[in-house]
């Protein structure tokens, strides 16, 4: 069955420094012509941390866009065309003073993809070396280590709202059995 | 510990039929001026429907963003100011063909909080009556009712990338024990 919609003609409303905006013109497959909003991203890499004692590494932050300090996983957006293995190093060691000895793929995530091209790829860091943070100069980030029995109920309790958050959590609890 | 950015002006770069985009001026905590570039949405909300034999309700759609077919949960935007609940019980019979008997709330997720505004409403449907689908004139959905087990595998495997769908999942998961 052909679902595909094709491209006709496409126009850039916006290019900032974190998105780009979109309006293509396009072709359903029953025929019709219709319009797509598309923010283009360049992806984003988030690393969840786990302890030899079953504690993660939650950050809290400031989100402009909700007024909220939201509970989160490390994560950083990808410069164009990086690798984003290179990108959750950086950024884990960037924003929590510590640096992985490895990253384990968890996949990667579609956050919403009713109007947005971004990826987000997700790792896992089982070790790590205590180092120093180095924030870009608006960034305000709070860091703990939280008993993975409480960040369960967090999720159940919503107080993790964070997609990313709950979706490296939940293929680490699925793929490690916790 | 403060950590509040406070919006000194704005501009709308574009208002769209899904998406309006602002570009804000921010005073950041530190005393420091920058700009963030927020992508405006009046939320989305999403059904997670599970029957009595333990299988979840997973559609197919084509999502231009990707240019993919991708699995996810039933979902649909909000009108502005529309409670998530009725948007639901709407989204649900209109892509499914199902009417839900009663929602159950699985809480609300940010999709992607560093440029969006986006809440997305989550919830659960344990029961539904067969009825008709009002798909848009451009909308292709397939419909497919799939084993839990089954679903675990696909988010480990990552054959279920979209945010949402793994959020209310984890939220089934963690609430009912399953």
């Amino acid at each position: 069955m052909n679902m595909e919609e094709k491209k006709l003609s496409g126009e850039i409303l916006f290019d900032g420094k974190v998105v780009r905006l979109e309006k293509d013109k396009v072709l359903c497959p029953n025929g019709r012509e219709s319009y797509r909003e598309v923010v283009r991203h360049n992806g984003g890499a988030a690393i969840l941390c786990v302890t030899d004692d079953d504690k993660v590494l939650l950050i809290k932050q400031f989100r402009y866009c909700y007024n909220e300090v939201i509970w989160e996983i490390p994560a950083g957006k990808l410069e164009k065309g990086e690798d984003p293995f290179d990108a959750a190093m950086r950024e884990f060691e960037e924003e929590t003073g510590n640096k992985a000895s490895e990253l384990i793929s968890l996949g990667n995530i579609y956050p919403t993809c009713g109007y947005s091209s971004e990826k987000i790829y997700l790792y896992l860091a089982l070790d790590y070396k205590k180092t120093e943070t180095h924030l870009d100069p608006d960034e305000v980030i709070i860091t703990e280590f939280v008993p993975i029995a409480r960040v369960k109920e967090m999720i159940v309790n919503n107080e993790i709202k964070d997609a990313k958050t709950i979706c490296a959590l939940t293929a680490y609890f699925l793929k490690y059995n916790k």
